[in-house]
């Protein structure tokens, strides 16, 4: 027998993890397999191996000393690094004592979850919302987190009011509501918030006493015109010191999502001082942090990686949205990140979510491309799906054309 | 306002991490520092440093493929790696398969408490035993952990009649109790479990339906006379099959505690299935696994580098044991690990864990030596404390002499 919180996370099986794996297992090759998966569903990044290659090949010469028992809240070189990086691109100073490494996002959003939230306290997230935000932030915490629906008609835009509505309806149920948490910018629909629209937001956050949560994990990656504001930018709710908490990582703006390094941005000292004893069950490996540490060492190369990823970016979805244009496929814009919400509301065989996973199943085995069905995401409808670009452009060309023949057969808009 | 597990966590200051950091800012050295601290509170392992050197150097070469999202329970070629290791060294086969790596042996104590226990159900552990126990097996799992207090007269050898009268009294008191656990070989003690006590433990936790949890961190550290045999031994309980799981990592018998790896070895379907549902808040960098994996890749080296480290505890023991005689400070007598348990209770100012800390606070100022005192393990009576020699020997000798006359003016046995 297993206890309640293993019981419910066995349960809460990851589809995205085994699409990935099932597709990578026969990943498409234009000669080898040309029948193979097209792996369309993970948010890699796989853009910038080529810039990275050379740190990779020749990982810096560890010491004795990289090898000891160091603070588990993060080496002092990696965390200056990383709060040096941090105070540049998100135009606001950040302390290195208030930055907490921890191995990957999903221990950081663990961690700020568990430490906001008493197990049945909620947490509201604006929806649709990054599918893992429900076992992240409630797995292991035990919060509830409750999506706050957006509105379709406005292509899903982050809307302070519907926070503020779900919130209320919480409250009217009795209900103990103790944080906002949103991605900024957003996954799966890759949009970049204003400075307006987060204000708005802090300040439904503030009049309902919340704390406030930014998974900034994609703030190196805006390719559109709106610029990145950080939910730390004082511009934004200078008032609400220590109750506002920022999220960044390695894995996106990186591309190192196998390295497992995210970092904690956390000001008021009771909640600094509960991240790092949670640290603790979630540290980085000195090694890694070494690495790590060596990769920011130099911040004019740093600038021009993360301009260059950018650049790329901005290729790789201009391309992957004309082409799904030319296939008449509808998605909503995106500003940022590796993925695009696809609407195939049409193409569904019923309108219900036993019609998207009919769906998804048919272009997974037909098609063998893998995208990930919008029910985990929250949406307001079945039919969305997230389809993820960053990658090899022939692969995501085959993808599109693959999708194009599947899905040309059904009744297009 | 934090969460009542933040709060409660924030509240169980680590004293022994206090002590190392302050004792690590100002070290000694021969000439440089000879009133600096000497740190023999940290249970490291800095006898192989020479020879990982090499290794460290020059770690591998990362690949693209490296970097990328890979199963969070652990590479399949690291997983191998150590399968193979533990089968040999354990004299039991080890399925890769059941094993889930996670970022250090806490995080595995955390998983495995967690999945066997709903808040408030008790884990009983033989006392004294490792301090951090309460906190990775209680911290984030709501677990009752509760000691099992050994027999001094019998220099707390491992009983299982202890177990089994303490696992008795909480039923009476209404307690569910779903597991003992047990550093094997033990730490703070040193000392080497026999075959028989084991089986004897194994037949009380199978009377009272209870998981048995084996902290094997210390396996390839033994160098007395008694033989290690691990829970996974089918000479200790073949009937139990499924409901023992052990632990294992790289801190201690490899000497990289800041690389933070662990592996948790499951072998009941659900309850591996819910270890790696958790493994997914703990996971270690790929960067990390491919290095470790590169190191165990040759048997022959492995095998080699595992009796130089046997050789040099015995060693490092046997010097610290003398140093410690001519002193006239008595010890329990050690057979593995890094540490040794010192008897100072006729030293004590007062017979009480005020005047344990009292001495212990003396011993830091005065003598500048840290060692962790006894109160922590959760000990039969106040004055034992806990030494680890595992060191440079000329530190652990001028801490020796530095206890000796500091202790020699008070009265001798």
């Amino acid at each position: 027998m297993v206890s309640r919180t293993a019981a419910a996370l066995t349960a809460a099986s990851p589809a995205i993890a085994e699409a990935h794996f099932r597709a990578e297992a026969r990943p498409y090759h234009p000669r080898l397999r040309p029948d193979g998966y097209l792996n369309l569903g993970t948010a890699e990044n796989r853009l910038v191996g080529d810039l990275l290659a050379d740190h990779l090949a020749r990982p810096g010469a560890l010491t004795e000393e990289n090898t000891r028992y160091a603070e588990l809240h993060g080496s002092p070189v990696l965390r200056r690094r990383i709060a040096e990086l941090l105070t540049r691109t998100g135009r606001s100073a950040v302390d290195p004592e208030d930055l907490v490494v921890v191995s990957g996002a999903t221990a950081a959003l663990d961690i700020i979850a568990t430490i906001l939230c008493d197990p049945g306290e909620a947490i509201v997230v604006p929806a649709p919302y990054y599918a893992a935000f429900d076992t992240d932030l409630g797995g292991r915490s035990g919060a509830r987190v409750v999506p706050a629906l957006l509105d379709e008609s406005d292509d899903f835009a982050l809307s302070a009011r519907a926070v503020d509505r779900t919130v209320t309806e919480l409250h009217r149920q009795g209900v103990t509501v103790r944080a906002v948490v949103l991605a900024s910018p957003s996954n799966p629909l890759g949009q970049v918030h204003s400075a307006e629209q987060l204000r708005e937001l802090t300040q439904v956050a503030a009049a309902h006493d919340l704390d406030l949560v930014g998974d900034e994990l994609y703030s190196h990656s805006v390719f559109g015109p709106t610029p990145f504001t950080s939910l730390r930018n004082p511009a934004v709710g200078q008032a609400r010191a220590g109750r506002t908490h920022t999220i960044w990582g390695f894995a996106k703006d990186f591309g190192l999502p196998g390295f497992k390094t995210g970092v904690l941005h956390v000001t008021d000292p009771r909640v600094r001082a509960a991240a790092r004893a949670l640290s603790y069950f979630a540290p980085v490996s000195t090694g890694t942090q070494s690495f790590l540490a060596d990769l920011l060492d130099d911040p004019e190369w740093t600038a021009g990686f993360l301009a260059e990823n950018r650049r790329r970016l901005a290729a790789s979805y201009a391309a992957t949205a004309g082409a799904l244009a030319r296939e008449g496929i509808p998605h909503i814009p995106a500003e940022a990140g590796c993925s695009l919400w696809l609407d195939l509301r049409d193409r569904l065989p019923e309108p219900t979510y036993d019609g998207e996973r009919e769906l998804w199943r048919t272009i997974l085995e037909q098609a063998r491309v893998s995208i990930i069905p919008g029910e985990i995401f929250h949406p307001n409808a079945p039919g969305w799906f997230r389809l993820c670009h960053t990658q090899d452009q022939e692969t995501v060309a085959e993808a599109v054309a693959r999708l194009g023949r599947l899905l040309g057969s059904r009744p297009r808009p």
